[in-house]
């Protein structure tokens, strides 16, 4: 299949004027490693900055897409920008099969000023390290105010989400046992603000009491540091959003007030720089591959000749 | 923490004379990426090669772990030495949310013969791909004749696991929607064998019918390729054992006799090769990042004054 030339100022002009399509087709240059994303992002970059990330996250079940739904109409109330990036760590194959409630935020469905896209993980070769926070650029560069992160809290997505978001909200629902997993799964650490869902259901009080509990026995209660808040919300009744919001803000006026922002996003920029770097350096070695270096190495190894470390030596002298 | 001192050759000869104690410092060694690993897998390299890895993966709940049991014990009736590496996807900060069943394995526990131990994927630093081919090895040259590589069935982990193994086991149960989960998964594409267990509960043909079908629809039947069979298990009882092993042998006699296995271990070690030189890579880059480097890069990526590519080529250009 031939790829569709790629006309990268009209593109990257449309989006930023707010076009949908143009949009979409940037994300998707994104999602394919498309060889135009060079360019597309050095025209992007004098664009980008202004958006919040908020990253969220939750097992299965939380009810992570009716939060976001009204926390994007809370925002849209405000006559902010949203944008929505749903990452499905899933499936390296496909899209979709965890965020198949994804239809839920047709609501939103027909307002322009709001983007929505689901994304794959994309296997190894970058991975959500890498197509994230560029598809989170492109959305930021089409002016949105506030982008939501969202993905599912399963294995290491969570962490990673956590590392792009300026705001990482953990979701959580009573009766769930999510109190102890949460302490498990280092969830704890990763929170900046902790919102228990379905918040009408028996067990909601001890759910919140249990993550209080764990976050004050950490060391995130001592001076200078953020303490997260721990949020009750009955999504499905819009019951709580404003409580949410207010923590929301609280935590972006904290992060503002201290440098803790910036800090935030120069690590996270040095983290894409990093996944990028690693990328350019693992298709040189794929070239190296082909020409098959690494195949005479990986014969040696087999053969019990030479052992990985001494092969790989060689393959980074030979890049 | 100091580090402990490690003498190499004492420690190799021990772990190849099949002392466990051996074998679980070196592992540990693997965990910690301890520096003198480059010594161990250079001492070990001569002594590899022989053992047949089998994966296994499967959602939680379709009885991984008592599979792995009753298949340890097959092996064991037939004079073979097993080795046991569960690898937890699940948390990057501690070992073993999904796999707190470990404790069946206790049927081996005191088994001289078998050796058994669970690793935590360490986050982005190398990760499963990094640290997890190093335990094989380790396993390997402590005289292991089949390793079973265990995972839980969860985002990218079960392709991780399929590329480091031989043989790759798919285990899936009645009635948890594995059929349709399989597809959606890409399942389908990495298992060499499936094994329905619990095969005693309703829907067990209806599971075997579905997996067949799948299979029979996908690419997989077509002259000279495996077609993957499809077991039937009711491993808490034993039935079924003979089936299964027979299918794993007739697999292992397959790929011996046209070439698969000797590709499959050649592509293997070129992955860990890499996985090795990327990580070294990487190391040197956070070198160059703790001279604040990217650090400056990364403030100019986020004043938008410069965009990632541009970035990262001056990274590459520096390391």
């Amino acid at each position: 299949m031939a790829r569709r030339r790629v006309d990268v100022p009209v593109l990257v002009e449309a989006a930023r004027e707010g076009s949908p399509r143009a949009v979409a087709r940037l994300i998707t240059l994104v999602e394919g490693a498309h060889p135009a994303l060079r360019d597309v992002m050095a025209a992007l970059a004098p664009h980008t900055g202004r958006a919040r990330i908020i990253g969220l996250t939750g097992s299965p079940g939380v009810g992570k897409s009716t939060t976001t739904n009204v926390l994007v109409r809370a925002y849209r109330e405000r006559g902010a920008r949203v944008g929505v990036l749903a990452v499905d760590p899933s499936s390296p194959f496909s899209g979709g099969a965890l965020l198949g409630d994804r239809i839920r935020l047709v609501d939103h469905a027909l307002d322009p000023e709001v983007y929505m896209r689901s994304m794959a993980s994309r296997g190894h070769l970058g991975g959500l390290s890498w197509s994230t926070p560029q598809a989170l650029r492109v959305l930021d560069a089409a002016g949105c105010d506030v982008i939501f992160l969202e993905t599912v809290g399963v294995g290491q997505s969570e962490v990673d989400v956590a590392g792009l978001a300026d705001t990482t909200v953990v979701l959580l629902a009573p009766g769930m046992g999510d109190g102890i997993q949460a302490a498990k799964a280092g969830i704890l650490e990763i929170g900046d603000v902790f919102v228990v869902n379905k918040a009408d259901r028996d067990g909601a009080d001890v759910t919140v009491r249990d993550i209080r509990g764990m976050i004050s026995l950490g060391d995130r209660t001592e001076p200078g540091l953020w303490r997260p808040p721990v949020e009750k919300l009955v999504a499905e009744q819009g019951e709580g959003v404003d409580a949410v919001m207010e923590a929301l803000d609280k935590h972006l006026a904290w992060m503002e007030s201290n440098g803790v922002l910036h800090e935030r996003r120069v690590k996270r920029a040095a983290d894409e720089i990093e996944a990028i770097a690693l990328r350019t350096l693992r298709l040189r070695m794929g070239d190296v591959s082909d020409g098959s270096d690494v195949g005479s190495l990986a014969g040696d190894v087999v053969a019990g000749k030479s052992d990985p470390y001494t092969a790989a030596d060689a393959l980074v002298a030979s890049i």
